[in-house]
């Protein structure tokens, strides 16, 4: 019997990914698709990509109910609406997999600081896992609430990781330049996403203040071996971009290196992390992602160099926003949640041009 | 067993189209990937997406030396080369599917005329198929040689066949504007196709003398029941135009109704010869395609209207020129080739946005 | 003196593109930014290309108090306000040059029909002129409201005016197809409009509907010397396309030649109307027009071809459509209004790429 | 009597903006357009958006004729080329400015290792100036060859120098990451230029190798009082990115503050040496700039931020690579070297959008 599951925010551009992921999932069935913008209206009449593919009415956010019909639930909503929802009748009947940052931090006073918002529900953080499969595999396998991470977040992490985890960088001297699609920005009408205003621009946006910095920062913390909960934490400076174009983010990553790291050591640690994982495509030296490569697919593809002038690497990670960073993740998790090979329905080529 | 294939220009974007929807097709695997500008190099060198998915370097065109080793081959080259290199040892071997324009007119007189070439197997063009498999499916499967259609003219001949068919409209009255994504131009490094040249413009070309106006003509006339190789002969207007998209293809048909035709018939028209067709997503009157809802995909988007003012039809149709006006039709023409069933490998959702 | 302006609707695309016109004009200072959205607010930061070249709040739309301080008021607005607010101390003062349809069709029960609105200013109909420079120049120059043409009916007029005039061609047999860059819908935030919609996309909109219909119609029928307003019309099919660029429009036109008329007689009627205009860049014969080569200007690029199979013309006409498309023409007329040499702070040289 | 001008590389995008630029300047005519790729091919019919514009046909780059007719030569030209033509003959009749990287950097130990190629004229080094006119203006004005900044430098270096010249950063901290539009990469048919190639990706290229590199860190000495020619310098990390779109250059700067250094010395330092500066546009804190803002016109605008926890400055600037970038930059040098206002033909409004 299929997985059946439910989808809160479906009509949003991750949660519209998720549906086109899961109908091409060989064991996974769309039982609820949830939209609050356009209850009772037919889903490919929002969604015209999915004529006589879907064949399903929009249907209201009722978490309650549908934990009854579904064994997971995504969430692609805004922030705080898992939150102020999720309780432990649904978490009896159903898993969540929150695509928001509602269960993402560990320390509800950085959240609440971070997203201007008071948490509603701070008692399920402990249990919730961070969702970012190829480092949380194990407990993700376990748990009942999923962090899906952010786009940003998920390309910055997995580009840094194995060179704060082997000690190769100093992490005071993390400096993340970041660029995206437009996608990210969502499907609401909003003026600065107008064609006209992206089109044949790019600008920076949320600079010193983009709420994926903090995300990034535990996330490294802990592979820096920190007590982050104690308040031990690195900081980095984040700056994302809007490019225009639809799908796509590059997180280009700057660290000095420490006393003993070069090229070679470098080379290593990702190998030593990356080599096994279908998901990620190490390059190499010398070899720059682009998202071109990646669009459409669960890939993250990973390159670096090492400028020895200034003892400095620069390693670059790209992936598909839509899909590694936010849907994908959300079916890679789904498929780990109930046991299945990790890339159950995921192993999509990438689309170019 | 597996299907076992070999592609002939495997680095153009249709040939590369190709093998993204193999690498995803349950019943084949490729054996040779053909490009004889990039001989011995790693195809996922040239095709980045396709590092760690593809592990083969590109071969030369050698197509006698193939034939022994596939059970079908696909010419994703420019006009001519499939004609100078077929012979009767080839098709012993291995069914033909070829993307050029070599075996789509059947008189010769009309090929050489646009192509302003000398057709090098005219030996050849009674057997050969014009693979329009919702037209001509039963065909298809016993034939030896399968010429696959244009991008417009699968376009153009899908949006008029059953109005023409029907005797709904006047031929001599058809006016096609086409509109392509540039992908449609190859990937050949031209000043025209260059980002800069491309972007931010629309432009017709080849008004009046563009090579997919015969093709179309011929195919309509067979529709409309008229004996083409006597000389009988709807003549068009068809004028593509270039657009600063990748894929897509959006056909906007003109024609006069005739006596008694009304929307009505149209709509009758439509679903008398697509009903069953999988492929084809009928979207009734008064609702147009657009190219983003098909991308992705091997659909073709069809709507029309009916201008009670001026007694015309207006129909469009849309579809991704990669997959099914290129590629997907060729992998959809090499199912029927093969018995399987003829969305296998095909079944893809469209990638929206 | 300059002349005083007034802009009642600063804040769309045409209004800022008047502001950009006049901020290079010899002979014009703008006195009001008007903008009933963003009263109050520095122009400056609703258009940042502005800083530090503007320095003004926008003002509400005040057309009483504005017609004392200005001599020419442009009313870049939603259909129906200028037709609102106009009156006889408004005119006696000032100008007025209207961008929107208001007083464009001289019949108001053609207005009432494809407007959905009552007109709320039928009496200055009759003396209100149509502002198609080229056409209408002698009559602009008299008058006390000018009706600024659409930007699809300037393209699309301009392209056949001569044809019709010198009956080259089957007034009945005429079809546009054309298309529009994205800053033709307007700065307002509606779904359809964002980035991930429109980019890498086409589609026809406004099937045997569009606004533009009876604009082409009726000027078209001027040409052809018909009594419009007794009832006799041109009726056209005119499809418009939306196009993943911010400017630029292209009018793809097919109509069937009359007897005795070819190719040289196209070029001579062409040559004949437009030899001396310094706005339209006649390109000959089977040069046709791109949008990219008038991008940023007030030209209009026209070129065509004869199909002898179909007996048809294919004639296309490219331009900016917040230029001579809007915001060019309309200081065109402003310049005619005020006896200064017609192309006065419109000599812009097309910005590529 | 006009400054005559002549362009050598005139077919570039650099050498076309220098022709769109001179023809809206009141005190230059251009008498040569020099292109050896399209020698006595129509100037209009390379650029059709020059049509009746321009009549000239292209003419070899034969500099020691041109210098004879000219008091200013523009060479818009690959790299050697203005090195191995220039001679004393020429100078003695025309002033140079080169828009290439030939006479940017003093040392030529640093050109010929970063360049990969001999200089051969390095004897003219050291009366050569580098034009960025705000910095170096008295200089420039007595000058006979102009050393033309490249797009990225100019960026970079505007909008770190009063940091650095203020001591305000620690120059062994910055960071550089640049974003670029596609014109930047020229007009010549490269694969990875092509449309299919550039659109929906973005990419970084020349990681740590870039050639702007050392011209960026020679000015940013100088301002740092360094003694550079005896071996000192600032080293940076800078990394240019491809975006798809056609114009624009972000350069986002980082760097540690000093001791001292905070927000409000920051902006005082930018006022200071940028208050007077027309086409320098300082945005102030927390306001960034896009580059939407400035397409079409030689200004460069400027914002920051400061990130308290982590002591670092985010600085970054915008301009339009091929006006302020390259020919705006280049006619304002002219500007300089005959006495003009600096500002003369240059006072483009941004062309938005």
């Amino acid at each position: 019997m299929k997985i059946r599951v439910g989808i809160i925010g479906s009509t949003g551009y991750a949660g519209a990914e998720i549906v086109r992921l899961l109908l091409q999932h060989p064991e996974a069935e769309i039982v609820w698709y949830g939209s609050r913008s356009y209850v009772d209206q037919n889903y490919a009449d929002v969604y015209r990509n999915m004529f006589e593919l879907v064949d399903a009415a929009c249907m209201n956010d009722n978490m309650e109910e549908l934990s009854e019909r579904a064994d997971v639930i995504f969430t692609a909503t805004p922030q705080g609406l898992c939150a102020s929802l999720i309780n432990e009748k649904i978490l009896e009947r159903a898993k969540i997999i929150d695509l928001s940052a509602d269960f993402r931090l560990k320390r509800v006073d950085v959240y609440e600081k971070w997203y201007h918002r008071t948490h509603e529900a701070p008692g399920y953080l402990p249990e919730a896992v961070y969702g970012l499969c190829e480092i949380n595999r194990a407990d993700i396998a376990k748990a009942r609430i999923v962090a899906n991470p952010g786009c940003y977040t998920t390309t910055s992490i997995l580009t840094l990781y194995p060179l704060v985890a082997e000690g190769l960088i100093d992490p005071s001297s993390i400096i993340i330049d970041a660029k995206s699609g437009t996608s990210g920005a969502g499907r609401s009408a909003k003026l600065p996403n107008l064609f006209c205003e992206v089109n044949e621009s790019i600008k920076p946006y949320g600079v010193a203040s983009h709420r994926h910095t903090p995300e990034i920062e535990e996330q490294l913390s802990y592979a820096a071996g920190m007590d982050y909960q104690a308040g031990e934490s690195i900081l980095i400076n984040f700056t994302p971009h809007l490019v225009p174009m639809n799908r796509g983010i590059l997180a280009t990553c700057y660290a000095s290196l420490t006393e003993g790291a070069d090229a070679q050591k470098i080379r290593e640690a990702y190998e030593k992390y990356y080599k096994e994982e279908y998901f990620i495509r190490f390059l190499g030296k010398d070899s720059f992602p682009e998202t071109r490569w990646v669009e459409g697919s669960n890939f993250v593809d990973i390159g670096y160099t090492v400028d020895m002038r200034t003892n400095r690497v620069i390693a670059a990670g790209a992936l598909d926003n839509l899909v590694k960073g936010a849907a994908g993740q959300a079916v890679q998790n789904m498929n780990l949640l109930f046991g299945l090979p990790e890339n159950t329905g995921l192993k999509l080529v990438p689309v170019f041009p």
